[in-house]
Order: C-alpha cells, then sequence, then structure tokens
C-alpha cells in the first residue's frame, strides 16, 4: 500500500498522519508547537512524530505539509502564529532527515486540494475553499490548478477589505474580512451588536475572553437576540465577499470549512440569501455553495497528504 | 509568413486586422458595429471584412474574437453594449463561412494574451491586465494560464463591489470598481466634487454629457482644483481595489491600459501611492504597476489575434 505522510503545522499544535491514497488516515499523532522554543528543536520533534507513525520514513511516497505563510520554496516567512521569527527553511531542514519528496504549501491551499482529492471538489476544476478558523483562509482552484501566486502567497482572502473605514485585521488591514467572518470576528461582532442594541442577551454577562463559538449557536437556538443579529449580520457580509469572489476566478463551487460552520442554518442560511442576492446576473444559478466533504478532526492532515498525491 | 486575424467587437466599431505571428498588423479594417441591426447580417459583414484583407481567408492559421461577454463556448451571451439580444452563436455561424481555427473570448481576456504575447507581460507567468475603457475590464493570468472561470466569466473586477454603500454601476451593483474607476467613473467623480466642494473649476460651465476625459487631465495641468482632487481621489481607490486584487492571484505584475492611462501621472501617481501604501506586508516590493506595452490603435486587435498563437 502507497503511504504519505501529511503534516498541518498550526499555532498551538501540529498534527503528522499517516494516509493511504484513498485518503484512509491510518495513524497519527501530534503535539504542542507552541511549547518548541528553537526551530531546529522543532525539525527534530518533527523527525521523532514521523518516525513513531511510520516503520521506516524513508520508505514513504512523500510527506505534505500545510503551513500559515508557507512560500513556493519550501520556506516559512515571517508566520504571525508561530513563535519563530524570520524565514525558516523547513522543507530544506526537515530533507537533512529524511529522505522522501516534501511539498510545502499554504494550511488553507492544502484544503483546497484535499477537497479536490477527497472531498466534495472532486468533480469540480474551478473552486474556492474558504477555511473558518480563528481568522479566515483561502485556497483557489482554477482550471484544475491551485493558484500560488508569484511566490506562493495568493489566495489571502482573510485580508481582502471590504470596507476601507472598517474593521481592522491583526495585519492592519482596514476592513479585511476576517475581521468578521472567522471565530474572532463573529466574537467582535457579538461585542458590536451588545454596542448597538439594549435588548437582553446571555452575552451581556459574557466577557470577550469568555466568549466561545459554540456558546453563539446555542444562545441563537434559544432565540437571543443579540446571537441572531450577529449571525445574520455576519452571513450578510460573508455572502457579499464570496458574491465579490466569483467575480475573480468564476468558481463553480465555494466549499466552507471549519468552526464556524458548525454553527450550521444560523451562518448558511443568512450567508446563502446574501450570496445569491449579490451575485452579477451572468453568475446567478452557476455558483454553488457547499459545505466540507472531510471529516472535520482529520481535514488538516489529509490535505496536506493530498499535496504529495497531487504532485508525485 | 504565417498570419492570423484579429477581431474586435466593440460597442461602436468592430476592428479587423491580419496580424503575423511576431505580433505586426499588416492590414486593418473596420464598420460600425451599431449600424447593424440583425445578428445574420453582421455575420456576413464580418466575413467580408475579413475577406477584403486577407488573399484567401482560408489560409489564415485562425482567427480570434475579443468580445463583451464572450462565453467558453463560442457564443456571447446577452451583452449590454450590443444591440442583439440572447445568446448569439457567433463562433458556429462564423464557421460556416471560413474553413479555420476560430478562438473567442473576453475583450479584456484578449488584452490579457495580447501583453502575455507582445506587450510588457512577457516575462511574466502571474498577472493582472486592467483595461479602462467606458467601463472597467480585466483578465488574470497565473501559472501562465488565463483564467476563465467555469463558463467564461471570470475576471469581472468593474463588477467588483468596494463599498456595499457605494454608487451603482450599470448592472446595479453597489460599489461596483468601474463606477469610480473608468472614463465613465471619472466623469462622475467630477460630479461629485462639484458638490463636495465649491472652489471655482472650468467643470461648473460643462454638463456630463459635454464632459470628455481628456478635459480632465488638460484641467488637471492648469491646476484646477475639481480636476486634481477628482485624480486623487479615483487613484486612492483604484489603489486600494488594485492592492485587493492582489491577495487572490498574487501577481507578479498588474499593467494598465486603455484611455484613463492617458492621463498618465494625474491617475498613476495617486494610484501607485495607495496602492502601495494598502498592499499586505508580505506582498511590498513584489509586485510592478505597469502600463501597457502595446500600442493603443492596434492593441485590441494584437490581442485577440494572440489567442490564435497562444491555441494552435
Amino acid at each position: 500500500m502507497k503511504l504519505a505522510v501529511g503534516i498541518d503545522i498550526g499555532g498551538t499544535i501540529t498534527k503528522i498522519g499517516l494516509v493511504s491514497e484513498d485518503g484512509k488516515c491510518i495513524k497519527k499523532t501530534s503535539f504542542r508547537t507552541k511549547e518548541i522554543n528553537n526551530f531546529s528543536d522543532y525539525i527534530q520533534e518533527l523527525y521523532s512524530s514521523i518516525e513513531s507513525i511510520t516503520d521506516d520514513p524513508n520508505s514513504i511516497c512523500g510527506i505534505g505539509i500545510g503551513a500559515p505563510n508557507a512560500s513556493k520554496n519550501g520556506t516559512i516567512e515571517t508566520p504571525a502564529n508561530l513563535k519563530w521569527e524570520g524565514k525558516l527553511n523547513l522543507v530544506e531542514e526537515l530533507k537533512n532527515k529524511v529522505n522522501t519528496e516534501i511539498f510545502l504549501s499554504n494550511d488553507a491551499n492544502c484544503a483546497a486540494v484535499g477537497e479536490m482529492m477527497y472531498g466534495n471538489a472532486k468533480d469540480y476544476k474551478d473552486f474556492i475553499v474558504i477555511t473558518l478558523g480563528t481568522g479566515l483562509g483561502s485556497g483557489i482552484v482554477s482550471n484544475g490548478m491551485l493558484i500560488e501566486g508569484f511566490d506562493g502567497f495568493a489566495a489571502e482572502l482573510g485580508h481582502y477589505s471590504i470596507n476601507n473605514m472598517g474593521r481592522l485585521t491583526g495585519l492592519g488591514v482596514q476592513g479585511g474580512l476576517e475581521a468578521y467572518v472567522s471565530a474572532t470576528g463573529i466574537k467582535r461582532t457579538i461585542m458590536y451588536m451588545l454596542s448597538r442594541y439594549m435588548n437582553d442577551s446571555i452575552f451581556r454577562g459574557i466577557s470577550f475572553n469568555d466568549l466561545h463559538g459554540e456558546d453563539i449557536t446555542k444562545a441563537a437556538e434559544n432565540n437571543d437576540f443579540i446571537a441572531i443579529k450577529t449571525f445574520e449580520y455576519t452571513g450578510k457580509i460573508f455572502g457579499e465577499a464570496l458574491a465579490n469572489f466569483v467575480s475573480f476566478t468564476q468558481p463553480e463551487a465555494i466549499i466552507l470549512t471549519g468552526g464556524l460552520v458548525h454553527s450550521g442554518k444560523w451562518i448558511l442560511e443568512p450567508t446563502k440569501k446574501s450570496f445569491e442576492q449579490n451575485l452579477l446576473p451572468f453568475y446567478r444559478g452557476k455558483v454553488k455553495l457547499l459545505t466540507s466533504g472531510l471529516e472535520d478532526k482529520d481535514s488538516a492532515i489529509l490535505g496536506s497528504a493530498a499535496l504529495v498525491w497531487k504532485n508525485i
């Protein structure tokens, strides 16, 4: 059986899995990214993890890695969510330890390749994947090819500005989409709605720091006015942005994945409504809005491993 | 010598040229699109024009056509700027008259292919061309391939909304970019500035209908406050939008072409300034803002002919 290793480097946790060509995660492990101060120690920990799930690291078909701020050249550049600074030679340093092909891409690009190989984008050559986590990530596939851009930093749609007077993102972009549509964004909107309305709400007694996405869904189910307004507002902005994205690459489908999607109809219905309302006439009825076809818990590993199958 | 025919279908004029592989327009002709009521008469006129500039229409390598609202399937769909309605089978009907390969694409896509073959995009695999005419058109090339989208309607960046409270475009898009950045958009901004300020201006005595783009450049050169404010405002919005576009496909270059570019420093300087200010940190210094490398008068014909050389 042909096997690849998929690695997802997150700010908090690094996940490593052994994946078959048909997209089964056979073995997996993880460790806390945050606890490792030194990048060469991190590479060593990565290698030990690969060893722990493979009989022989050199026998696998390849390693696929998804990471924030990954470039085309095997490096990670000044990642905001990782503690190591500067340009990190991830692929080169790992190659010194294991003799197999290594592919690196942005984590949201991996999600797109994963959906194309194993998920809900199997039938599409033109689609966009939006990952909704702490921030908002995206991967764009056009003509069946991942759009990576000049040096690998294409598809940074979380930083796309919806309004030059709007909220600031972590990178200082005014009106950047992820300041509205993401786990953090929706918490900010709860605060905004608390400022805007005087209605009773469970959120009058919860601080920003204590607020979690699931609470907002539960509150909406309990008919909390602030929670319902928050989802409507988020969906309206999200739908407008997605309609705008269509005018770039005219995807046949947009696939949503990540935590916020678990809010189900509360986020999806207003998003869909606003999306359809804002689509240009010649796009109407041609673009499907879907949720991920991959199981959340392994999707990042599968997506990274898919880089291997796509490239070898 | 290998020759192709390039055709540019505009709302007012249709241009037809005989083009060599190295991008010389050897012979050309044109006729008024507007004056032909019937689409089959139009096809006949097109064929007569092709005959008039070629010794034998069947001896040419192919015909490339740039047209508004061109689909991937050889049709033009409900074009706003043409008088014929519904889905027009342009390629099929022309093929009944001339036995050669025929390629059809959006006019701005042709401009992008033209820049790639003969113009300032020769060295780039990732770039965007923006055509500034009555409206704003665009062509996006990524990984060396034109992004056409699911059925050919990608890259409609004139309709990309910069602000959901903004001006309406002809298609009813609120805040659509071409309502600001185009020959029409800049005239609208003159009106806006006349509403906003009370300063003297040559434009206090000129109606919207009598206003022409060249007048605004001349007025700026004569230190007209309203004209200068108009260019500043247009450039600021344009630069913000272009910076946003970079977060999609991370082009190595953005190439500007069309009438508004003739305003030179008046439009280019504020655009460049705003563009640089709004670029995300990891894009800074990596994206060139250029003007077209093709001579304006033949650029549409060259771009359409380039479709042939690119595809055969």
